[in-house]
C-alpha cells in the first residue's frame, strides 16, 4: 500500500480502537467525557502508527499490537493533558480546542489525565498475546513514561525555565520527556511481532533519531510555523522562556540537523526489508508544519 | 507468629522493600525526592500487608508477592498526594505531616503522583512470578484504580461536595473509592500464590468487608477521633460538605455496622485453615484510632 493510504488506514483503525476501549469506561460524574475529549481531539496517532508499522515490519499482525498502541497513545494523552495544567505549562488551547481544564476544571483533568494512564495498562494487559510479551511491554511503557523518563523531563522542563540551558542539557530533557515515549512505541510493535533483541535495539535507535528530529522540528514550527495550521499559539516556548535548539543554533543549523537525524534514522533500517513506510513516515515526520 | 509480630515484621519488610525501589529512581530535580516524602511518610501500610498475608494464606512465599503489595502501595500514595491538592480536598496536613504539594509546590506534585503511579507497573512487571500471574496482577491493579474504580470515586465523591447524598450513594463512592483497592490488594495476593479462583473470590469478598467497615471507622474518626492520633485535623468532612455513614446512621448504629461487617469479613475464611492473622487483622482494622 502506498505510504498515505496506509498512514491513513492505521490511523482510522487506531481511531476505531481508541473509540471502542472509551466505549467501555463507566459513567461516573464528567470523567469518561473529560478523558474521551482529550483522547479524540485529533491527535496525528504517530506513536501508535508507529507501533503498528514496526509489528508489521517484523511479521506481526498489526492488530496484534492494537492494545500496546492504543495504550500508548493514552499514556501520551494524559501528558498532554496534565502538562497544560495551570501549576504546569498553564496552557488554553491544545490542537485548537480548549485544553482539559478549561473544559472541564482542574480537579477533573487531573482525574481524566490519572484515569488515563492507568486505563492504558488495563488496555496492554487485555492484549491477545503470550503474557511474556504482554509483561514485557507494561514495563517498557511503565520505564518509558515513568519518572526515568517521560515524567522525570517534565520535571526537569519545569525546572530549566527561565534559565539558559546548554546543548547538552536540552538534549537530556527532550531525550527524556518526548524521546521515550516514540522509543516504547517502537519497542512495543518489536514485542508485539516476538522480534529477536538486535531487531528491537534496531528500531529504537531508529525511533529515538526520529524522535529528536521530531522534536527539533518542535521548536521550529513553535518560531517559524503557522499558529492555524498547528493550532495553538507559537511563540510559547519563548513565553515560558524555555530553552531551545533554535535558540542554541539558529533555524538553518536546525534544519541541517533535522535532515541529518532522518537520513542516520533510515540507517538503522538498512538490515531489513519492506522498510519503506518507516523511511518514509521518518521523512514525514521531519517535514511536518503540523 | 503473634499477631503484633508478625504485622510488625511485614511492615518492616514493606519499608525495606519501598526504600529499596525508591533508591532506585533517578534524580531529576526534586522528583525522587517528592516520591519518597510521600512514599515513606509512615503509612500503615494496611493494603500491602494484607497482599503478604493472603499470599501466605493460599500457600506462597510472601517475598515473591512483596513487588505486588509495593506497586499498590504507591498506587495508593499517589492518590493521596492527588487527592490532597488545592484543586481537589486542598489539604495541608496528612500523617502529621504537610502535604506533598505544600513541600514541594502543585506542578511537583501532580508529576510526584504521575510518577508513583507509573512506577508501580514497572515494579509489578518485575516480580518474579510466572507471567500469566503478572500479567493477571497488572489487570487488577489497572481495573480497581482506574476509571472503573478508585479514580472513578473520587470523581463522585469530589461531585457529591454539599451534596445531601442518599446511603446508596456513599456506598458506591466508597466502593469505588476505598473498597476497589483494598479488595485488589487481597487479589493480588491470591494470585501471587496462584491460587485457584474460588479462594481468590472468598478473600475478595473478605476484602470488601473489611474495606467497608475500615471506611465507616474512617468516618466516625473523623468525628470522635483524635486529632493529634490521627495526624490531620478532625471535622474535615463536615468542612468539604461531605456525606458520611455517621451523618445519615449516627455513631451508634455504624459502631454496630463496622461490628457486624467485620463477622461477615471472618466468614469469607471458614474454608480455609490458618487464617488467625487475617482474623486478627479485620478485628485490628475494625477498632483503629488512627
Amino acid at each position: 500500500m502506498e505510504f498515505t493510504a496506509q498512514l491513513r488506514a492505521d490511523q482510522e483503525c487506531i481511531e476505531r480502537a481508541l473509540k471502542n476501549y472509551a466505549a467501555q469506561w463507566p459513567d461516573y460524574g464528567p470523567l469518561r467525557e473529560a478523558m474521551t475529549y482529550s483522547l479524540m481531539a485529533g491527535g496525528k496517532r504517530i506513536r501508535p502508527v508507529l507501533t503498528l508499522a514496526v509489528c508489521r515490519l517484523f511479521g506481526g499482525q498489526a492488530e496484534e499490537a492494537l492494545p500496546f498502541a492504543c495504550g500508548l497513545e493514552m499514556v501520551h494523552t494524559y501528558s498532554l493533558i496534565h502538562d497544560d495544567l495551570p501549576c504546569m505549562d498553564d496552557d488554553d488551547f491544545r490542537r485548537g480546542k480548549p485544553t482539559n481544564h478549561k473544559v472541564y476544571g482542574q480537579a477533573n483533568a487531573v482525574l481524566a489525565g490519572d484515569a488515563l494512564l492507568t486505563a492504558a495498562f488495563s488496555v496492554l494487559a487485555s492484549a491477545a498475546l503470550p503474557p511474556e510479551r504482554v509483561c514485557r511491554a507494561v514495563a517498557v511503557l511503565a520505564q518509558a513514561a515513568g519518572p526515568a523518563g517521560m515524567v522525570g523531563g517534565q520535571v526537569l522542563d519545569l525546572l530549566g525555565e527561565g534559565k539558559d540551558l546548554g546543548e547538552e542539557e536540552i538534549l537530556q530533557i527532550e531525550a527524556l520527556k518526548t524521546g521515550c515515549m516514540i522509543e516504547a512505541a517502537a519497542r512495543l510493535g518489536a514485542i508485539a511481532a516476538g522480534s529477536t533483541p538486535a531487531q528491537e535495539e534496531a528500531v529504537a535507535d531508529y525511533a529515538r533519531k526520529v524522535g529528536l528530529a521530531f522534536q527539533i522540528r518542535d521548536d521550529v514550527l513553535d518560531v517559524a510555523g503557522d499558529a492555524a495550521v498547528l493550532g495553538k499559539p507559537t511563540g510559547s516556548d519563548q513565553s515560558h522562556e524555555k530553552s531551545t535548539f533554535v535558540a542554541k543554533k539558529g533555524l538553518a543549523a536546525c534544519e541541517a540537523w533535522i535532515e541529518e537525524l532522518t537520513q542516520q534514522a533510515i540507517q538503522c533500517l538498512a538490515p531489513f526489508s519492506e522498510t519503506e513506510f518507516l523511511r518514509t513516515l521518518a521523512h514525514f515526520l521531519a517535514g511536518r508544519t503540523a
